[in-house]
């Protein structure tokens, strides 16, 4: 099965490594991995663009089926693959309901750290503004108290007492803002909630070949009242 | 069953609407509808707050359980009442992960229309440029070439020959576009889309109360290749 499937990846990218982080959670080994290079501009490569119009990583085939996005990726994974592997939507409605909750809630989670990880690659120069700046730290910063809060009133999951794709999908997101140097301290349902993952299999087996060296960006955060 | 249920909206909002036309759909009907005004603040009010930390419409309760989230809510419609109104979810495996990749896609469609459309509200009067409103409104062009291209490939409905989930999730955002001024003639497979869904009832019922008057913020947009 796994070998009919085709994964085009880029190193430390979140969508990308929620798409490898669920194929090891439903144990489909031996699919096509070709790892391409963001520096080199390969995601914009004709045979990326002729599969992804987008023009984006992950692009993943199974067959003659093509699907780009990385949470459509995981959940047909699951629905296809139900019985394999450990299964990844809760059954019982108000798990499930939670779980999809927070899968959506990747969108602003990923899209604030973004707004303050590529901000410089976002902006040209004479677009750029410190005022900008503190409110993109500020709006990360409330996030990941929410993403705390959650933590604290669900844990250690993301939808409660078992794995789910909620945690498939946000913790490389999690991830990410550790690697960019969230303080512990500052979030330690976050930190715990970390630790406790980062030895998981399917994560410890995935773990982004490129983040030997920490940043710093996230490093100082405004206070949030 | 729906009794049960309580719906916070804001008039116009794509998210709410969403929701709006997925319970139609589901057929349930006489749910508790609450709709609360934007340009009042009602959104950021103590009594959202408490069940949306974040501040936003649509906030949807199924007797104690909350799901904030527009596609979360739509889901758990689909999954509680499967076999009520109308089935939303296609079976066929290849159907439904075309459906959930443009469930997802409404991310940077959305995204970039609000790009354009909020510039003003999103970036304080010191921070505006024109250059950045023309890239917005480039990749605003591109990203509605993109679903003109994905209608040709698959119409009328957007996963195929059924209405499904993505229609109910993508369909708010095409056609907030056309309020926003959209040229039919540029974009003709879109027009045709927006105007066959647009007397389906479920659609109709739920039209946004406020959109008379037709806005034209994106009449222009620049050609893309």
């Amino acid at each position: 099965m796994a070998k009919d499937m085709t994964l085009y990846w880029g190193a430390g990218s979140p969508p990308c490594w929620r798409v490898m982080i669920a194929l090891e959670e439903k144990d489909l080994r031996g699919y096509n991995s070709h790892q391409l290079s963001f520096e080199k501009m390969e995601h914009k490569s004709k045979r990326v663009l002729d599969i992804n119009p987008r023009g984006q990583l992950p692009t993943f085939h199974d067959g003659q089926l093509v699907i780009n996005e990385s949470c459509a990726v995981c959940i047909y994974l699951e629905s296809n693959f139900k019985k394999q592997g450990n299964e990844l939507i809760p059954t019982c409605p108000n798990e499930q309901a939670l779980m999809y909750q927070r899968v959506f809630e990747a969108v602003p989670l990923g899209q604030k750290l973004g707004d303050v990880i590529y901000y410089e690659w976002k902006f040209p120069e004479g677009e750029r503004h410190e005022s900008a700046k503190e409110r993109n730290k500020n709006a990360v910063a409330l996030e990941l108290s929410l993403w705390e809060r959650y933590l604290k009133q669900t844990g250690p999951f993301l939808a409660g007492k078992t794995f789910s794709l909620a945690d498939v999908v946000v913790f490389p997101n999690i991830a990410y803002a550790f690697y960019y140097g969230l303080c512990p301290e500052r979030f330690p349902k976050l930190a715990q909630y970390y630790n406790l993952l980062k030895e998981r299999p399917s994560i410890k087996k995935t773990w982004p070949p490129n983040w030997e060296v920490k940043k710093d960006l996230l490093k100082e955060l405004p206070k949030t009242s």
